[in-house]
């Protein structure tokens, strides 16, 4: 485990267990994929990656969440080991991988329905329900020599739950490339795909993610909430439904007091003060 | 208002206020927004642009619009001042945020359902609602030192409203990008997103946007009105329901006058003599 | 027609009409049309293409279909001549042209639903019909001197079905300004756009195009028709159903034998042996 990367700061810091470390400062929480080599996505490590979001949701001085990785893989998802053992079981495993996939897709849409901007800090390669992560989350930042692939169609499982995030990032075509080949791609073909925003030299990405995080983090928290909120929202509907919805939102935003005390502070040319209400 | 540019020609012409100036030249109106230094998307100037667009919807004339912009900016969204004046009012500016919010998205979809092509034609800053004006547009085309935000974020009103065109015409995690942190995009990144079509240098904006719109000026007005009207209807049907559609469309252009003109036209070879019906 | 490039292999192989030849090895069914110059897309080629689609569909040997293209074009869509000509018809051709919409619509929707992946490969220019043939494809691979476009407004016809699958291609104001304006995009756009894969040396493209479809072929083919049919079925579902389907899509992927061998043969590392259930 040399290769276990510790990100512990100064502020409130916390480790959970081996599978998740979590370290909060200044209103960023980075939680850290901690399950070496490959940060397989087992049933432990999900369970504990989605009590984090959960606390993170919960807790006021959460404002952006980092979900990062240990070692060199950023994730290679599901824990094929695990899986098999359970085709011994009587049912010849239906239950268990119901609970596995019910569980993954949960902790997805967790990231998704989350109040609070989730970026993904990726360097290695992210593979299956591991690049659906990194496709899940609100952005990702990755290295120069990180690298994605949904190659489940090689072991025969599909990457069914890794489509539904990777074809909503990217366009369709490319999104079918990468299912129907399980080809690797490399950091420049994942941004030019829409499944990163940025891509940074590997002695930058933590200062950068941490650039990023801290420029959201100074944001109102009840703004951010609102907008992610109404992103995803809004992107199902139909245009007319969309902008019906988004004008009420609007209309709310404005009435809170961060809408109020921010666009007070622009026309007075001075720092807002959030409340988050 | 020495930055106010007039885009008056030979031909049709008319000036309606100060607020959206009009010039109507070859079947292209060029509707210029003319509230610098920016341009400001205030009640006033929508219900002027709002109306505008309804006389070129009605008028056989107008084959084309194109959207530009007088001054350093293309348009930096609502009128803040206007709005925070309204703070004041016994409902504490809920209605008149009710129906700022309204009148923005009815402009926007109303973009959308006119029956014949917009163009963009943006030099300079788009940002909020101008961004969204922007991104409603059929077709948008700036200049290289032009620039893109939903800074909203910043003010503690998320871009709610402009992340509904944003996020049609992008990829989610660039419209996310934009709305979550604030940035500015320069023009070649917008195009990369897919919010701009083509990027031109500032001496040649107007000529190429002109050109654009002349071809399009040039087709049968009742084919661009099908074809408009069906892009935006079947994009939000689920695949078969919009192959359905779009077949029923066809037949029915096909039995059009200007169709048979058309293809008859192409096959001897010769003009095609449009007549709109 | 000279310019008709016989794709016969070893294996077995049959030749169907004049339309569209059909030649399978190793697994690969190459469906070319055969209808040079333009490889109209006229009543007798889509009903070969799609009787040829059907087949292919169900036999086993087949695991996945090129559809390539004899001459120097790859299709210029629909016959235009024989449409005109049924403006003759009692019904001015209602009947005609309702046949021929219907039966496009079908063929491209026979793309989508056939259980095998299906790849376009492109050399020359893809136009109407012909590009939307392109999109409908689940990957697409041309050379660079290939071409793109949809045209129809330019003779009084919007190209409304090769917009379905146009505008579910690429983003919607790339696909707006091929569609107003019928210009012409060179391959490299074709490819920021999201229409085509990959581009090609023309002197390497049914080269590379094999590699890929063996690549593919070598998957289960249970995995790939599970795969494929979640995919389309998925992306016109809103988030929280879509991920639903694909979790119980992925437990009953579990619980195929192929999912068992592949898994199985990765942990083992050893080759799997698909069966195709």
């Amino acid at each position: 485990m040399a290769e276990v990367v510790s990100f512990k700061k100064d502020g409130a810091s916390e480790t959970i267990g081996a599978l998740v470390t979590a370290d909060l400062a200044d209103g960023i929480l980075r939680l850290t994929l901690n399950n070496p080599p490959a940060n397989v996505l087992s049933i432990a490590l999900m369970e504990t990656l989605s009590a984090e979001l959960d606390r993170a949701g919960a807790d006021r001085q959460v404002r952006v969440v980092i979900i990062a990785a240990a070692g060199k893989l950023f994730s290679a998802g599901h824990d094929l080991k695990e899986m098999t053992a359970h085709r011994d079981d009587a049912d010849r495993g239906r239950a268990f991988f119901e609970r596995t996939m019910r569980l993954c897709a949960a902790l997805m849409l967790k990231i998704t329905h989350l109040p609070k901007p989730v970026i993904a800090e990726i360097d290695g390669l992210a593979t299956a329900a591991g690049c659906q992560l990194v496709a899940s989350c609100d952005l990702a930042i990755c290295t120069d020599t990180s690298a994605f692939c949904t190659p489940g169609v090689n072991i025969g499982l599909f990457c069914s739950t890794p489509m539904v995030a990777v074809s909503r990032a990217a366009h369709r075509k490319q999104a079918m490339e990468m299912l129907l080949t399980g080809e690797t791609i490399d950091a420049s073909t994942a941004k030019d795909f829409g499944l990163v925003n940025r891509i940074v030299p590997k002695q930058y990405l933590t200062q950068v993610v941490n650039k990023y995080a801290s420029v959201i983090a100074g944001k109102s928290p009840l703004t951010l909430k609102i907008g992610k909120e109404a992103f995803y929202r809004q992107i199902d509907m139909p245009l007319e439904e969309a902008y019906d919805y988004a004008a009420s939102v609007m209309v709310e935003n404005m009435l809170a007091r961060d809408a109020e005390e921010g666009i007070g502070a622009f026309l007075e040319k001075r720092h807002p003060e959030w409340k988050g209400e």
